[in-house]
């Protein structure tokens, strides 16, 4: 078997190459010096085609460039995982937070969401109850929050919950008894509730006519107010702290009019600078030595990319050498299987890799400098170029000859593979349609089909 | 092995339409036309079997029936997108109804049922305190619930709750202390509570005898009551709302007589039409953008089908043509294979799709304008057709030569597999009758089983 | 493929019945007489070996044995559904009394078990206050239960609860204050609470010695008592209904002397004879019907008994004389193959099933009768007829030309697959028990694996 | 096919002999003594490759060595389970007393762990009431537990409970109202609670400066303390107790300062001797029984050592033999596989499965006498020797032929399946790193991503 694949594969690069070796016949000066050009081709071509370990054996050349590869597939994952577990506590830190929130702001919360939603109530006194408890949790919220909590400043500059309704506008008819009367334009009605009126005794905002909700045109109510927080977990790294603006939105939505109210917990968290804190005490930057390996990476990334790009050129070069000598002795053109057959796909990738990692590396560094927060571009790229490198370790493989015959078998069967996927594709796109409309949301089985799943 | 499937494929087809292509001897007048005659039957049939590419290529005939079903597949699957997106907003109203209704009218109602019904109650005073809960939560309805009702007058034109209760029959004699009588038969006791009955103070109601219940006899109580209702979110879209009438019967059921009894909630949501309700406002009605784009969806359909029914009618006469040659010039019939060679399964498929779609879009047309309200069949045939517009992919799929290959070797094996199935069918029959009853109902592992799957 | 498995099999049948059908030389007046007894022989030979319709057409013999089978299927089938479902709700009516127990006696049982037990207590607090509850609502039952229930009596025949407690014997010497004394035999104490004692006004009961618990040697706390139930579900079928006896039993555990007790509830129903019910009222029995369908199913299964055994009979004859006749003939013995071909192991089968069902069906009459209660053993014998009533079916599937290859195909790679299936089952028991004891119970992991699982 | 597999493993093995077996010319007397050897070495090596079967047949040589590896396998697998249920008691018990202990200790604990921690609290109120219940649980808990516990002696041989409280040194300047002024170094604080100083009325060490967190600069509060407890269950099985001291520790964990203290709950157990317990009664020691049977297991996999070794040494003779039997007639050395053939690897394995064996009986024995207690090496040692016994059952399948071909076959596919894990390994990597980077803990995806896993 191994040897029917490999016996494949050497015909396959042969015809490619074109039937230059045949039998010579002549031996006039000229042809005598085509001989030795063409001997010279030949070499140059036999040895183009060797892998690095006959390379070696060949003309003692050392493989430069399959040491720095390995060296980058080290480098770029240890990169890689220092990022991510960087990312980590950032993205732990959020999210605590935001249960923490739900958990002060939200009234008889569960501890997890419902759907996409993370509470729901169902009668008029819960409703009004759920939104006087978010407010009055505001006003203490110094003294019940276990985190580094501020107030925030609104978009107007002012400290204070934002609570806006929409509703149906009223009809300006007087409205009888039995006819329901609505107008299908929205009205948008807000107040903004600082502190100081929070504070006044006798709790006289909730008398207020605004939160007399006529829920039969109520469409939603939402609060929403500004908190800035403080990441001081990076202080063990060393690092300077993130400070955080969080804008939370607490949304009361009717819209469905079902007898439902969905509340929807929202919270945004911005980096901001840091302006009113003083960190003393021993903390040593040691972003420097992150910054110098982030700069090593980018250095081995160029050489590769350099080499790379190089040894592109000279396939380039030895082609056109060789596209010449078979046009001018056979009077033939080499087919495209053969003209491609030179540019190897792995420099392509790994040239490709290079510059994701070079970009990437680059944008990391501006992040670590607190210039840029770009983190979702950043992790792409490293990601993906990370991916590629990896990927790139089979070709490796492909030196080793059992390997080489694995990895041509897996590249001859993969259209085929691909080509059933395509139609068992088509057949379930189309019972897709089909079984989400005839099973789906119209019958009562859908919820048991939701929930089986 | 393409080659050898391909190879199957023409050896089939060549065989089904007879050895016609034989050497011809003699050469007189008559001969002649025949020959004619043939090498014209000949173009005919080359050209029948070609697909769209090949004519094209050979007599430049643009394939307006390929364009035709390419933009069919998208104008169906964009309607069957559009209908079920309307219907998911329908479902989704009448389950968050329901589910508003069970935290309402169900004292203790956790949130999500228990296997079939909602909730169940295990002592007597449980019993009480669940029947008149949901009494007294229907006399509160209008401070307590966050939806547009109103109540619904009964099957008896009366404003008001209905409580049935279901229960074996008292014997006459008088039963001893130590024996139970039982009669057999069963009686059915009803009682309307008229809104001014419940708002009595005191709440005489509650002390009848009526709600004296004899737990030993009872087989169940069943609440009942009807609520109007009102889906406002039609408007966004600038459509007219649904009316509703919601059918609501709470049973409450004792017929195992195993000290629990089984509290189902049932809902039934009928559309009705709105009386008593004035939209005013900007509301532009822009259902007709939506009834021209079915108009335009059927008017394809049409001329997919006008066109698919000629290719039928043209093939079925180029196979008179045929056989009738065939005939005259060896005498003999062309076998059942060679016949049906000729109608396009693919064709079918394609007219019953049209047929389906036309018939949907009408349907779908109606109900748009409130006509109709027979949903369930709108898109059994909307999704069916869409189902076989996109299985008629592969049809274009097996244009190229690779997938034709594919679609071939499946076709092949498709009876083998099917046969398989039959055989371990009938084993898991077996076992499956024998595995419900050696392990299944009577044992107690069955709970188990059951918790595991 | 077919046609070479198909071939593979009349070779080996041709070689298991010998090569009797060589040619014949000599014409003598015995050869003559030999020649019209062997070509009989390969006549009955040929027609033995046929399927029905072969043998249809061969001797236009009605195959009555086929449709013998093909009624036995639907009628065993039938038969079984009908009991599984009576048996459903037999187990339904127990499994909900075990949970409305549990819901009754148990203090803050959440509705599903734990592991293994129902609940789990923490607190010395908690573990008196458990007991004290389970007594006072044994003392309430008949005011709270929803269920027919009455106290049943006692193995001494006396009403009421027995609680029992077993600890570990006191040492006689003065424990001192820092040592902890303890005998490792087990003393078992046990107190009879009768109804009129619970009833006392101030609860002495709870004042005695018995229950001050001394939990460093207390090992388990015993509650037993007795219920009596009635199952009135059957009524509605027109059957006497079932009543039952309800052996509960409730053992605090602490055995382990971890700090947790675990509460295990355990109810044996058994069923008893109905003495103190009167059911009037057009109760009708409608079991006759039951048993005239039961005892058609058992005329059947002897009719096909009969068939198939004397099939057995015939069978066996036949391979007499073709034994003898080849010994006479070619003086050699038929090999075993060859003489095990003769035996149908299909009629064994069938013969095994019909007795099953025999069996299970008198079981099942009785079991109506009421006269028999062992519903495990008749479960078990018409599951497992069934089971091999549908494996079957799979024969008439091989009388088929197509299913008959894929029969055959199976059965010849069986003995791989089992092989396979061992060499894996060495290698997975090593590694179970290798996994059990290193991953297993010994290390933490082992509950973190237990929750992934 | 088995013929095929058969054919090619005697080809291998012949080829590895090297080819000894030519044609041999001339018939001097020292040739006839060469040819003497020669057949004398080919018997012998006839011999030696047999299987059991084949050598009882041919010298009648009772397969002493397969009827000890049997016995073996049924002693070893009884002495794993043994020793497997009665670890499986110790972690149980371990495992229960936790659960209890974060029952008593942990205010609101819900019985399943949220994460890797125990519970998590939101308000700075449920802080101080978390702290303050565990430690007045620990004063009382004498009174609350079921377990038989005592307090134990601390690190500094005081009873009670060690609180300590670690957070950010405060700034020595004056922090302004709006700069957060923090140092970046850690400061803790400790307090020593004894009982005493627990029960004194008015609670006044709840009042201590102490107690006033300043969450902002708070990194997390730890309540430890020890307690010893005893395991009596091992007395029905006639064991001397265990007695354990669990060092808890119960962890306020603040790092994150993101609104939610993380409570986690640590219990460390250790064996000690018991000191202060008298144990009466009819306690019989049968240890004994067990260290018999341990014993033996010892002697038995000597035994199967001693006679393995023996047959290596056996095998590495008769290599010799035949190396300079080759190199004296044929002058060539014998290849590597060849040489390789004589060792067989079976013999390695289970000389080392023996070895494995023998110290993990000592270490059980030594831990059953209770001066060893490090179970982990024990279990490791003892698992994976039965591991490899299991799996040397697999030589023994080989002997029969069937076996030997699917044994052969898995040996030959091995290498290939391997080198395809091996490429799919590396695409798996890389995707691993990049879909953890880009999908991962960056995004808010990733909770998703992790409950739907």
């Amino acid at each position: 078997m191994p040897g029917r694949v490999e016996s494949l594969d050497l015909r396959v690069r042969s015809r490619a190459l074109g039937r230059s070796w045949g039998p010579r016949h002549g031996n006039t000066m000229a042809q005598l010096d085509s001989e030795v050009k063409e001997e010279c081709l030949r070499e140059d071509l036999k040895f183009y085609f060797m892998n690095p370990c006959e390379k070696y054996r060949a003309r003692h050349q050392i493989p430069w460039k399959l040491g720095l590869q390995i060296l980058k597939i080290l480098m770029v994952t240890t990169q890689l995982v220092r990022f991510g577990l960087g990312n980590q506590l950032v993205v732990a830190f959020k999210e605590d937070n935001t249960v923490a929130f739900k958990h002060l702001f939200l009234k008889d919360y569960s501890g997890t969401d419902e759907d996409d939603y993370s509470c729901s109530i169902y009668t008029q006194e819960d409703a009004y109850e759920s939104i006087f408890f978010a407010i009055s949790q505001y006003h203490r919220l110094k003294n019940i929050s276990l985190a580094t909590l501020d107030y925030g400043e609104n978009e107007d500059n002012r400290i204070g919950l934002k609570v806006c309704k929409q509703h149906y506008k009223r009809e300006t008819r007087l409205s009888s008894n039995e006819t329901l009367n609505i107008d299908s334009d929205i009205e948008i009605d807000c107040v903004l509730l600082d502190l100081p009126t929070l504070s006044e005794s006798s709790q006289a905002w909730k008398q207020s006519a605004f939160f007399r909700l006529e829920f039969y045109r109520l469409l939603q109510v939402e609060i929403s107010f500004h908190l800035k927080g403080i990441d001081l977990q990076t202080i063990h790294s060393r690092e300077l702290p993130d400070c955080y603006v969080f804008q939370n939105t607490i949304i009361f939505d009717n819209k469905a009019h079902s007898g439902k109210i969905k509340i929807y917990f929202d919270s945004k968290a911005n980096i901001e600078e840091c302006r009113a804190l003083n960190i003393s005490g021993s903390t040593q930057k040691n972003t420097q030595y992150v910054l110098v390996f982030d700069a090593f990476v980018i250095l081995i990334c160029l050489a590769s990319l350099v080499l790379c790009t190089r040894s592109i050129v000279l396939a380039l070069r030895l082609r056109k050498r060789f596209l010449d000598f078979f046009l001018e002795k056979y009077n033939r053109r080499v087919c495209d299987t053969g003209r491609w057959e030179f540019v190897s796909g792995w420099f392509v990738l790994v040239i490709i890799s290079d510059l994701m990692t070079i970009v990437g590396s680059i944008l990391k560094m501006e992040i670590k400098a607190k210039t840029l927060t770009n983190y979702d571009l950043c992790s792409i790229l490293l990601g993906t170029s990370t991916l590629f490198v990896w990927v790139g370790v089979i070709r490796y493989l492909g030196y080793f000859q059992a390997y080489n015959v694995l990895i041509l078998t897996m590249q001859a069967s993969l259209p085929k593979v691909l080509r059933f996927c395509a139609c068992a594709g088509m057949i379930y796109l189309g019972y897709t349609f089909c079984g989400w409309i005839v099973l789906g949301p119209y019958h009562e089985k859908s919820a048991v089909l939701h929930h089986v799943e």
